[in-house]
Order: structure tokens, then sequence, then C-alpha cells
């Protein structure tokens, strides 16, 4: 019997690339000035702005709630509103981070399918209490690339977005914590979906997709790059021995490495959609364009399937709903060896 | 012409010990829980345990600031003071984190000699306006151990200091930005430089020591354990791939590497002090004990070592008082070539 | 033509009792302590013991913001959610002021009919994702009562939302802005409504039922007291003549003032009630009990009110849906007056 | 024996001007706009614009507290610094209000005799570590006139120092809790002591001088009137039925009653001092100029006075030292009774 237990958990459950290991180890050599003032990370942010075809100025993190809150706390003032969606992660699962690094700019909630925030919802949220002083302001739209259920915004989407945002006079933020994952799928450039659209500044996921703990605000308004650098001091966040945090980013980005493994994770993404369709037993939800599957699942196929080790988040929407996230990690075996043993758990094993 | 140009600016210029990137590499191997729920983030708790000789609760973070500013808010009421001297790095070089972390709790600085905080200012402090509804309430003595000087609390002083705190129902806070290098100096437990001296809360820096990015918030009273799990997620430092950090600490404590680190940045400051106080141009400030060396310096040595490539802080405090930080990564060599160039400096070499 | 233009926005449009400023002007004579130290205050607090028949502690403050927020802060954790109706008017018209007072607290909304907290819903929020760190946790139920729409909880319903508060840990606060206008509604003892039903701290509103602006935060669970005595100094709500905010709530309350007020406001409601209702051609929205009357009217009614120089909210919540707020100083000739030209509007009048 | 008791403790003991609560019961008739868009308010802010010569924008607040920190709130952001005298009330007696209003903003003390800030004290704060991100940014100074020991900036020495502030690039504040008892002192106009030196933002204080619970926050620079509105309501202090607030300053401006009441208790003060400069035993500290006094008294001097029943503080900045603080409401009566008393006790009575 086996005891083979891959988890679908989260991407977060991966290692770090080799290669960005590598690219650590190469710059443990000698003494570096402190702060982000070292050659790596002058490289990392001249890297990234060749990335982005822009003069773009980066801060590095060691989380994603730091780059959202850090970011967000830059766009909106204290008495400001956040527009997302209502399953945005800033809106539930940052514990109060965002109005914590803002001394109380609340987040207000849009609707849409698909995880999507909806241009119509948007048209309404940019108004909300406009100039009322009883209600938080609008002042910021963040979207997130690709969103918390692994759909994906289309260039034109996010551009009818961004227009309804800066129309109403809001700033923009993206929060990129899978943009990897949604830029291989979009197959176009990073500009594209990022300024060219409208994004002030966008949270850079790279630790789900490869890094061990860097994430970069990169900062496209230049009228607040300076006054990031005092926010991310005070709150903590600006490192002493950068040039490691730089490191990986540059491992990260070298030789297209993040591309590759976005397309890694989204394709285990597709090869598990592609099985699991199959059986009639389970319905997926959505359609996933990332890394990231939802679907229905019978309860006895749930159970059997975690009785054999595997792990996966399960009735936590909706009962019976269970997710599936892969990662630049996962390999074809282990979509093989999973989907056998869904096979199995649902009877059509033995029917083969 | 020599271009060699050791820098003694500070202990963070240092890379990382080849141990604790051997760690981290060791590490990556498969999936592994994020949010500090993996095997390596428990036996990193277990093994501080052991080390202070007490069931700890431990918090990682990556820089000083975080651990420093954490556990100052879960010490401290919004309307409560910090009290510390006036040298102190909560004081002086945080941009305003500790008001920030804790929605504007104030510092409250003391007097003493030496950079420690004199008793009887303590004293004065600990009842400075209590029960003024009008004033900031004394809640929390922050010590620094090694001092921002580079001098040390002894353990007496350390334990009369507590209990003045203690007697007064008052919170202790250790910040042990160079814990090891204090401790091996004071050549004494962990133990008795901390809880049994009345210390609630140790930030156990590892970072200017060996490490990468991870710093230690150690929880000696376990009531606040609790809400340091939230306050460390909303402000964006709950890393998830949080096994990095573990090993980090992992290979740091292993094998006292930490211990051998703190003793070769101690015996280099040792070495070079030793060295600086046989030249007559050259005034010792205080009595170094640890890693730090502060001295005044004339205006024409200064520049001769600076043309030469050195780097070291100097005419920040005062005009030709210069510091020189010791790290782990400090060789004899190092030292040696250093002195040397100041003995040039100052025109001993020819007389030699 | 007439030219009466009786306004039935909100009763905070009204002015203050004349025992009110009497009593203000009574304790213009010589000195007194600044601060709340003074006689009049230290009666006021006495008086509200006897109202409430319990030892409470009493801090004046003069908007219903700062009673609320101050509340919600001592009773919640920055990392705290407050548990209200999404009708609340913490939740809607604060900008942001419940965040900002303790850094950063979520509001997590609930529904219910009505206007008021179903005990189903109560249930699920007090558990909401407790003990996960990723989320704001359940710490405070607030409740307003009346509510925001005009009804008004029964005293079993109270106990049974605070028996679930209580016993899910949680602590409770009330939102009495509207406090009197309930209590005469309900015909019973403050004391059954609060602290009989689990309420640990009362936000007992006054402005809106006669005095000028002055609110008094009603502490029934004295361990938040001290804290509270700091928080309203450092929010600027320690008034130094505190004197005159004691003096109006001896005013209001001496000679039951504010149940009389409060009756005055209902009968008047109850009036305005009773005569639309006889108009086919509006129809009244749930079952108002206190002093807010909401229901829907035709446009042409609406505009010919406003022509005439009649002012109410409308078309805010719904197409057609009117609010009609009345308040102590309203007479039985104003809406003897306002019904009349309803009358007319509708065309009724004619008909007669 | 007298059981007379005047205290000299604060200008807060007094009452409120009978004009003030005369102008309040006017404006109690019918029903008014709430939050400030009544006519009191827009005449008030008429008036006021008249009072200092420019259109300015004025906020009413009930604390001086209040006004103070959402002033400095709107012009420092939360990594700047407020750069003050270190005798400065929101240094010393607002509970780290200011810290709380702007998320950890923090006060940089300067020196200055007199209680006044020393121009070469500010010319070194306002570069104080500018651009270093480690600490906070210089970003507004405030000045408070009459300052907390009752001296007074002269014009020359408001313009420099507003010269330095603005040629720094920071902004100005002007706590003004007794601005009209400087300026009958300075014999000048409110613009002159105001925005023609460089004050973008004055705490314009009235409670101490005659009114209830009114201060006005008063905004030269109308850049940030719009985010005050904002950051008064969120903070709890945009009062409902502002017309009394706008009455009391009505009451205040009209006839100068605000400059002559300010002259009654400057007046008063310097009768109080003549007496006591003529008594060999007391000593006055420093020129006072406004309504307060300083002077230093024998112990047995003070034990007398205090067991007559007259109240003042003492020994609270050095033993010894005493203050006396006169007000509008001080009459010639009082103070000659007081140093008739104060004859006695150092024991000229029987000499005379």
């Amino acid at each position: 019997m086996s005891t083979y237990n891959t988890a679908f958990t989260s991407d977060n459950i991966a290692g770090v690339s080799p290669q960005v290991l590598e690219a650590m180890a190469r710059c443990n050599v000698g003494q570096a000035d402190p702060y982000g003032r070292d050659d790596y990370s002058i490289k990392a942010e001249k890297m990234l702005s060749d990335v982005f075809e822009k003069d773009v100025r980066v801060f590095f993190v060691t989380t994603g709630t730091a780059a959202n809150c850090l970011s967000l706390s830059a766009l909106t003032p204290p008495w400001g509103a956040v527009l997302c969606h209502h399953e945005g992660h800033i809106n539930n699962d940052e514990c109060g981070a965002p109005e914590f690094f803002n001394s109380g700019a609340r987040v207000l909630t849009l609707d849409g399918t698909d995880s999507k925030v909806d241009p119509e919802a948007l048209k309404w949220g940019v108004k909300y209490r406009v100039g009322d002083m009883h209600s938080s302001q609008p002042s910021t739209v963040s979207l997130t690339q690709a969103t918390e259920s692994g759909t994906i915004y289309t260039l034109d989407e996010l551009c009818v977005l961004g227009a309804i945002t800066k129309n109403a006079g809001l700033r923009m933020h993206m929060d990129g914590a899978r943009f990897g994952n949604a830029l291989v799928a979009l197959n176009c450039s990073p500009a594209e979906m990022t300024w060219k659209c409208g994004v002030d500044v966008l949270s850079f996921g790279a630790t789900k997709n490869g890094t061990m703990s860097a994430e970069a605000i990169v900062v496209f308004d230049k009228t607040i790059a300076q006054e990031m650098s005092f926010r991310r001091k005070r709150s903590g966040h600006l490192g002493s021995k950068m040039r490691f945090m730089a490191a990986q980013m540059l491992g990260y980005l070298e030789n297209d490495l993040w591309l590759r493994n976005a397309r890694q994770a989204n394709a285990m993404a597709a090869m598990l959609k592609s099985g699991l369709e199959k059986l009639p037993e389970i319905s997926l939800i959505g359609s996933p364009e990332a890394n990231i599957i939802f679907c229905k699942m019978p309860t006895y196929c749930i159970d059997k399937l975690l009785a054999q080790g595997f792990r996966f988040y399960h009735d936590r929407w909706e009962p019976n709903v269970v997710r599936f996230v892969t990662s630049f990690a996962t390999t074809e075996q282990d979509i093989q060896h999973f989907l056998s043993a869904v096979n199995q758990a649902v009877g059509y094993a033995q029917a083969v």
C-alpha cells in the first residue's frame, strides 16, 4: 500500500527552486552594504525595470501580506476605502493587516463572477458616498491576478477596470501573489498586464513560484517611492542583509526561471483538471486557468484520498467542495499518481 | 598599493555562516506545512527551549525592528510608555516603528553611563506620572544586551534592573540584537541573562551573528503567546515557507555555531582594541566588551584610512569619534591588515 | 400659502431641552475642578448609578461616534472583530472610526430581519474562524437599541443574544444613541435592558433626546474603567470644563425629563404612522416602534412635500423609500400640519 | 478666619462668560442642520475669516487636544516628526495623543530659553536625519503662543522661526490654547501673529478664555481642509448639534469679548506679579507676559496658603516652585485678597 502523500493544499508548501538557492549561495561572498544599497539589489531593480519595460522602483519584503498592505497604505489615506472582490485575500485572510497598516482604512467589497470584479460593480464602488464625510472614501482598487480561485482577468478586462478606476480619480493596485501563473496563461508581457492597464503598484509575488521569501513591491508611479521606503522601515520590513533577497529575485528572473516555473504549475493543474473532468462523480467549478482547481467531490471519495495521506482543503467553502493547488515543484508523476488514486476512490479503477 | 578594503561599519555587512546556508539547503526537500507548522519550526522551538532551559514559545521574524516592536506591542498598552536608555535602538533608529506597532505608545528615555540604564533613573522612570491620565503610563522596560555602544550589563546589573521593573509592576523586554556577543563575554547561561533576571520577552538576534534573516521572538511569559501570533500575522511578519527560517536557526544553534561566531567577533574586537590602545594618537572611549569599539582618532588619520578604502562610521556622534564593528566573519588577517594601516596613518610605521 | 417647513431628517436637528440649558446655566457659578473631578460630574455618575441600579463608571464624551468607538476599543483587541448588524451605524456611518480607534479591528456584519441581529447569525459569527491567525477574531458584539430603522429588541431577544455572546466568551456593547426611545417603548427598567442581559458597556445617548452634546459611556464591567480614562484622553475626548457636560446629564435625568422627551418623540412617530397608514398610496415598511418611520411614497407626493419646504431623506435606501424621524421637540401641531400636507399631496384632501 | 478659596491652578477652572451662555441660549430656537451646515456655523466661519483677514476654513472641536492633534495629523505623515519645545503641551500632557492621531509620528523636542524654541535649535531640528530612512522625518513645527510658562513669542521671533520652517520645506502649526492672552499682550493683529509669520494651521483656543467647550481649528492652508473634515469625523469630533459650538464662538468674538477677557486675565496676572515681586521671600521666575506666573516661594508660605484653602500647583517642576494662573473670571478683589494672604503668610502683614 502506498504511503506516497503529495499535498495540494497550497503552492506555499513547495520548497525553493535550486537555481534560487544557488543564487543565494553565490552572493554569500565578502561584505555588502545593508538595507538595499548593495550591488545585487541594484541589479535586481534594474532587471525588474527590464522585465516591466519601465524604470520602476522596487522594494523587497518577505511576505505577500507586507507587499499588499504597504502598497495599499501608500495609495490610500486613512479615511479611504480599498475596493476589491469579496473573495480578495486582503479582505479575508490578513487578520486586519490592511486596516492596521493604514490606521483604519476600510475594505469595500465588490461582487463579480469567477472571482473577478464586475465592471458595473466597480462603477458603483468608485462613487460610493464620495464626499460624504460619514463614510470612508473610495481611494484604491485592488485586483488579484490570478484570482484567489485560479481565474485570470483578460487584458481587456483589466483595461476596462483600469479605465473606470482612473476616470474616477482612484489608484490601482495589483495583488500578484500568482502573477507568473497569470502571465504565462495570458501569454502577454508584464507591462501589458500592469501599468499599461493602469496599475500603479504591483505586489510581485515570487515566493509561491520558487523563491524562499522574496516578494517585490514594484512601484510604477514613482511619486510614492520615497514614502514607501519609510513605510517599509517603520513596519519592520527593511531587511539588513538585503542582498540575499535580491539574489533570490535574480535567480528567479534569470533565464526566465519564473516563467518556466509558472508554466509547470499551470500545466500540472491542466493535467489534473483534464483527468478529473473525465469522472462523472466529480464536477469542476468555474473555469480554472492558472494553478488552482475547485471541484465538487463525493464525501466517500474525499475520505478515501485523505486516508491515503493525500492532503487538500475540502468542505471549507461549501460541502463537498475541494481545492487543489499545484506548484512549480509538482511533477507529472505526482499528478498521475494522484489521478490514479482519485480514479480508484470513485471506483473506476476496477471498471477500466 | 593595497586595494584591500575591509569595512567595519556594522556586523550586518557580513554574509551568512556556511553552516546556516547548508541547513537551509538541507531542508529544501519535499513539501512542508507553511506558517510554522512544519517539523523544522517545531524542532527549532524545542531547541531554543533547551538553550534557555525553559519551555518557551518562539516566533520567527526577519528583522530586529519586527522582533523588538512586536515584543513591545504585546507588553505595552497603547497609552503606555516604554522605558529605555536614550541611546536605545528603539529610540533612535526605528523611524517611529515602536509607536506604529502600538498605535501610539511612547518611548520614555533614561540616562546611564556606558549606554546602560542607571538604576536610579529607572526607579524614577517606573513611577513617572503613574495614574496621571494626561501622561503615557510606564509599562515596559527595554534593555539592549549588548548595548548599542558595545558595553554589557553584568548579571547583577540586570537583576537589579529586573527587580525594580517587577516591583513596580512593569514588564521587561531585552533587545538581543547582539545577544550572543554579550553571552560569551559574560560567560553565563542564556537563562541567567534573561528570564532569571526578569526578562519576559527576548528579541533573540541571529542575523548579525551568522544567519541570513532570522530573528526569534522568545516568549518566556506565555500569557502573551497567543496575541503574538495574531500580531505577527497582521503586521505582515508571518512567513509562509517558515521552514527556511527555522533551518537558519537550527544551523545557527547546532554545534554551538552561534557561540563560536560570537566569540570570533568579540576576539577580533579585542585584538583591534589592543592594537589601537597602543597608539597615543588614538583614545578609546568607554570600555568595549563585545564587538563594537568607539574611539577618538585625528582627522588626518580618518582621512588616510578612508582614502585606502577602509570604511567605518566617523564624526557621527561627535567630531573625530569613530566606530568599528567586527563580526563572526572578521579574520585575524583583516585586523592585522587594518591595524597596520592605522599605524601607518598615524605615522608609527616609520618609527618601528 | 404655507411656508412652514418642519424637517424630519433626523432627531439631531432639534435644539436642547430648556431644562438642560437651565442646568448648564445653573452650574456656571464660581470655579470647578476640570476633567471630571468636579461635584457635578460626581453627582451625575451617582445619578446614573441609581438609574441603572448598579455602581457604574461614567465617561462623558460629546459625540456618539466617540462613545461607540471608545467603548469598542476597550472591549476589542486590535486583531479582534466587532460583530454587528449590517445596518449598524458603526458599520456604515463612521468613516472608519471603529478601525481607527482600535488600530485596525474589523467589523464583521450579521444579518437579521427588522434591523435586528438574528440569533442564528450570531451563533455563526461568534465562532467565525476562531483560532485562525489569518482572520480577525470575534471579540465583541454590538447591538443598537433602538435600531437604526426604529425597531426595538425585546428583552427576551436581548437576553438570547447576550447569552450567545457570553457563552462564546465575547463581550457585549450597546449603541444606545436612542436608548430612551427604546426604553419607554419597552416600558422596562434601564437595568433590564442592559447589564441584566449581558451588556458590558453602554453608549448612553442623550444628544438626540434633549441634551446639547453629552453622551455617556456607562461602564458596567469595571475592569475596563481605568483604561477607558486613558483612551478618552488620548483621543482628545477629555473635556476640561466637564461640569457643563455633567450638568447637561443632570438636567436630562432630573424629573425624568429624558423619559418624557422620549415618550413625546415616540408618540409623535405613532401619530404620524397612524395618519400615514390610512393612505393607500403610502405603505409603511417594517414595524416602527420608536421615533423612526420608513415608508414607500409615490414620487409625485415626495416632490410636492419637498416643494412646500418639508424635509426628509428619500430615495436613499431604495427608490421611493422615505424616512421620517421625530424628536422630543416635535409637536402634535407639527404632525397634524405635515399629515395634512401629505393628504393633500396624495390627492385626498379634495376627496374628503 | 477666611474660608475664601480662590484657586489659581489653571484657567480651565473658570466657568463660561455670560455672553457666551446667552449666545447658546439664543440659538436654541427651532431646527438646524447638523454637522456644521447650519447658519451659525457658517456665520462663525465668516467671522473668523474677518478676524484673521483671510478666507479661512474652520473646524470646531471641543478640546485643545483634539485641535492640536487633528492639526498635526493633517500636516505630518506617519513617518514624520513634529518639532516643538520640550515644554510643549503636545510633548508632555497628551498621553500619546499626537502619536495616536497620526499612527506613530514622533515628537522631536527642541530647547530654548523662556519656553520658546531657539532659532538655532530649530535650524538643527529641521535637518535632523533628513533622508535617513531609519529616522522619523522632520515635517511640522509646532509653536505654543502664549507658551506653557506664560511667555510670548514676539512677532519678530515668530517670523524668524517661520522662515526657518518654510525654507526647510516644513509646515507650521500654532498651539493657541492661550491665543487671546498672547495677542492682547503683543497688541498686534491675529493675521500678524499667524499666517503672516508662516502658520499653516492654528488651534484657536477659546475654552480657557470664556467659552464652554469650543476650540476652532483655523486652517489657513486650504489644501488640507478636505482631509480635515474626514479626520475630524473619524476621530469622533464631528458634533451633531454644531450650532451650539458655533454660537459659543459667535458670543466669544462678538463685541471683542475674547479680547476683553484676555486683557482681564493678563491684567490680573500683572497685578499679582506686581504684588509678589515686592516680597523678598518670593522670587519671580522668567518674565511672565500673559496670565501665568511662576515663582519660588518658601515652604512655610506655601503651606499657610494651602491651609487657608487657596489652591495652586507647587513643587511640581522644582522644589518650592509655584504656578499661578489667572483667567477672565479673576477679579481685582480675588488678587487683593490673595496678595493679602501671601503677605500675611510671609510675615509682612505685621510689619506693615
